[in-house]
């Protein structure tokens, strides 16, 4: 009976393995994953999210977030026309991700060094809003 | 033979229940659940979103609905400030939960008293907004 | 201990089985797939959207996009109201699925043959919207 108890164990812990370990899953324990959508220019609408942001940390400091700015949104990470570098900095410095659509800056003419620092790119926004929550387990937020 | 049937069944069951019961899953045969996120002022936005959770309700009865509302949306559950009391009233009799983030309510000076009457509350709207669907499997709906 | 293998197997493969059936998933190699919640009147914003999901297919041809417009959003597939008819249109072949809300269609007094040519129609465009994430594991994206 040990041998089959053994084999049950292992065949639970194999499958378990499969489970816990598959994209999209959000297991119990893990923290917080969360992708934040962009893409309004209102300096207003762009701060409460920042706050929503600082405010998911207190709460949960170890929730990953992932800030995905493209089209009309992407001002929030250009130097020459945030109204919240100082904020951006702070949550970059926290672990925050901050990232911009290729895709925008082309058509708005904006370069990698008119960002801010720390600011990353990705081919294209929307694709990213979408990757994440589905090959990654990202919830959706928009501010 | 019998006896490993019965292991392999009661491996297949607490993987089963395991997995049923894992939060994010959404098994074909349960409810619909719903998180709808309320961070906008505008009446007529907010009365929108609660037409669209009475619709919800119409055809899937057994929908688990939550309203988030916090930021600028936390008015839709203020005595003094709401325009839609007996909207929210009457969706909550049906079964809807609604909840008001602690953080804005202390930022704003609103007691619990001043909610309408059922209404929750939540340290962090935002948290709750991730929570809800990472830990819960909600579904995301911004109105 | 063969047939003890093959129980073992037997139940993997019915319990992996189930796992990688069950709606919500998302396995790494699928396709993305997207429902995209259109529920505003500005054409900015509604040409924003299709903009992005523009942008979705060049980068991932093969993502699964269902545009659901209801309330203020139907107009986006309205002949006799839209602004961007080709663009849906161009859409609409090359494989998205657009969806207006029956619900809204009959308060407002819209016909089905006043739609765009190739549009859909669901009895509740909040229902599936919900339905979209929860059952077929599709991201939300609002434009």
């Amino acid at each position: 009976m040990t041998r089959m108890m053994l084999w049950g164990l292992m065949a639970a812990q194999a499958l378990g393995g499969i489970s816990t370990t598959r994209a999209g899953d959000t297991p119990e324990g893990g923290p917080l994953k969360v992708v934040v959508h962009v893409n309004v220019p209102e300096p207003g609408t762009q701060g409460a999210g920042l706050k929503n942001v600082t405010n998911l940390l207190k709460e949960a400091p170890d929730t990953q977030v992932e800030v995905v700015c493209h089209g009309a949104g992407i001002g929030l990470v250009e130097k020459a026309r945030t109204d919240h570098a100082e904020a951006v900095e702070g949550l970059i410095r926290k672990g925050v991700k901050f990232v911009a659509c290729e895709n925008t800056m082309r058509q708005k003419s904006i370069r990698k060094e008119d960002l801010l620092p720390g600011v990353g790119t990705v081919p294209s926004g929307a694709v990213e809003v979408v990757r994440k929550q589905q090959k990654d387990g990202f919830a959706y937020f928009k501010p």
